[in-house]
């Protein structure tokens, strides 16, 4: 079974301790809403839909505990107010915010509903953040399922050999994961004969998560820096390339970790296809292309320092952008979400055509 | 003036000790053989013409302390005898097997001139040494101001930005250094405007040494981590990518730290001209090609821990290949030796000339 790193049923929410990663698996009890709070803070869950999911359940199991007798204005108060105080946790963790509000206005709607009760409030907003949770999951195993196809149907080999960028597993989403979804869709199809993920500098997510991940499952995979991508590609049968995205925009521009670009060029020249999974949700269509997104850049210590202790020549400035932007024109072989694999220049249609279809999943 | 990795005078050798790099700058005293071969050892002196330089000063430290005496046959014992137990300081480092040979052979011949006598041996012998120092700078000057000149002379700004990877300065030669030593002349000409330096995982030599020696020589430099620079070409106006190397060989294909090939890819696509910079002896003319070069891969522990600390999860495997192969078309805008700047494939001729120009040198 694949790595579980956030474990819910009703009134009950545990997370993978992510600080303790990769020596010690330590599951925490995130009993309500300031729990939760501590540990999104504390960064003992990390990846923005993690966050998001975590915290919003750590509002079901609050609601859930909750005693009788409360009015659902009462209800309604709390969780809006828990809401506000979850996206203070990490603010710039868009999709937290992103969920508080969709939260909101759910409430906002509820408890205007003639036909409400306290007890029919409580039940359906534990229902709407339970369908985000089973949402997410599908959705992540939709892209794992699409991509491993795709992947299978254009390989030259029987079984397939992929090279994947930072975490993008059960420790950065709801569980399942989007890159790595793939590559666990492959696996338990098995088409999948090795894994090849980068250590990915300087947060090495890669050497400590998606190793860890890979280990777990027991897919077979090896761990390399870096630097030594493109002599993957040519000696070790690299079938195809398969990241995630922080952001995809309109004209399929994707912004993910440091590093994916130079992925992408090195794709390019030992033209092996080169794949984006992301779920719809990460797609920003109010953008044009990519050079309108701003590339956070983060402290000089991730680079110079390790555990406390200085690598680096003291006195010598950093530069350390957090992202970067693949142009689309380098992701050759698609950009995977819940709906299917597309062309970058397709991608707007198809989120556009689909989100028309898409219902929202209640319990 | 630029860091000063070796201190010789006569009589008196001082090695900057690299294990104490980059927090203390410590100069240890060397006054004989088995001070070198244990500095050698310990890894205190690292860099294989820096491991040669050291380990035959040392001879000429040793034999210049020898009282009077000792008859020439004396003294041709003890300089082999010495030369063979350097030799096994750290086996692979071909430049130190190299360098005694040569003295060896210098050795036998002096030994047998009927002539010579005690003294005239010893003083032979110790001249013959310090021209070794003195080439090797003079060659890794030589290579800067070549280098410099030819990427001045190509570029399309006043100063030039230059990219570097790993070690190939002060630290890792006689003095002075290779592509730093490029760097270092562009500098001193005024034609220099920024560098950036990877920190060239797994075992940051970029972080460590390179990012000291520009520090300590306050030349205007930036650390990134390797997967950085693509987004680097693209955004921080780089001018040239100058380079090392391990060998070359006859083709101009070129072994250096793991993480160049991708460097090279990497400009090409940014169209940014790609230098190798090496003296003429890292040169192996008996190799057609790159694929003849046997690739050493090293412990997976450089990638997994760091100081003793455990980075990557338990179980993963690791590949740590020590170097890659860039091939010559990526080599796009030359091979600097001390001769001059070489197109790849004029790369035989060029040296093949000069080696029936050069003399040896000696005081």
């Amino acid at each position: 079974m694949s790595l579980q790193a956030v474990r819910y049923r009703r009134g009950s929410l545990q997370i993978l301790n992510q600080r303790l990663l990769p020596e010690h698996s330590v599951y925490e009890e995130i009993p309500d809403v300031q729990a939760a709070w501590r540990a999104i803070r504390e960064m003992q869950v990390r990846g923005a839909p993690a966050i998001a999911i975590v915290g919003c359940l750590s509002l079901a199991v609050e609601l859930h505990q909750r005693e009788e007798g409360a009015s659902r204005e009462d209800l309604a108060s709390f969780a809006l107010e828990s809401l506000g105080h979850l996206v203070t946790s990490r603010p710039t963790a868009v999709n937290m915010a992103r969920a508080a509000q969709e939260l909101s206005d759910f409430v906002t709607r509820e408890v205007k509903r003639p036909d409400s009760t306290a007890e029919s409030f409580k039940e359906n907003l534990i229902c709407r953040i339970e369908a985000m949770l089973d949402k997410d999951i599908q959705d992540n195993k939709s892209i794992g399922n699409h991509g491993a196809k795709h992947i299978i149907s254009r390989a030259k080999t029987e079984k397939v050999i992929i090279l994947t960028h930072c975490n993008t597993g059960s420790l950065a989403t709801a569980g399942y994961g989007t890159a790595l979804g793939v590559i666990r869709s492959l696996w338990s199809m098995g088409c999948l004969e090795h894994v090849y993920c980068t250590e990915t500098r300087p947060y090495n997510q890669g050497a400590r998560l998606t190793a860890y991940e890979l280990v777990h499952d027991k897919i077979p995979a090896t761990l390399i820096a870096d630097s030594m991508v493109s002599m993957a590609m040519k000696e070790k049968g690299i079938s195809a390339v398969v990241v995630g995205a922080d952001r995809i925009v309109a004209n399929g521009d994707t912004a993910n970790k440091i590093g994916t670009y130079q992925l992408a060029i090195a794709a390019l020249h030992h033209r092996i296809p080169f794949y984006v999974a992301a779920p719809s949700s990460s797609c920003d269509l109010t953008l044009e292309s990519g050079g309108q997104i701003v590339v956070e850049e983060r402290p000089g210590k991730e680079l110079t320092d390790f555990n406390g202790a200085r690598i680096a020549a003291p006195g010598i400035n950093v530069w350390n952008p957090a992202f970067d932007i693949t142009p689309h024109s380098l992701i050759t072989a698609g950009i995977i979400t819940e709906f299917g694999v597309h062309e970058p220049g397709e991608l707007r249609k198809a989120l556009t055509d689909n989100a028309h279809r898409d219902t929202s999943h209640t319990c």
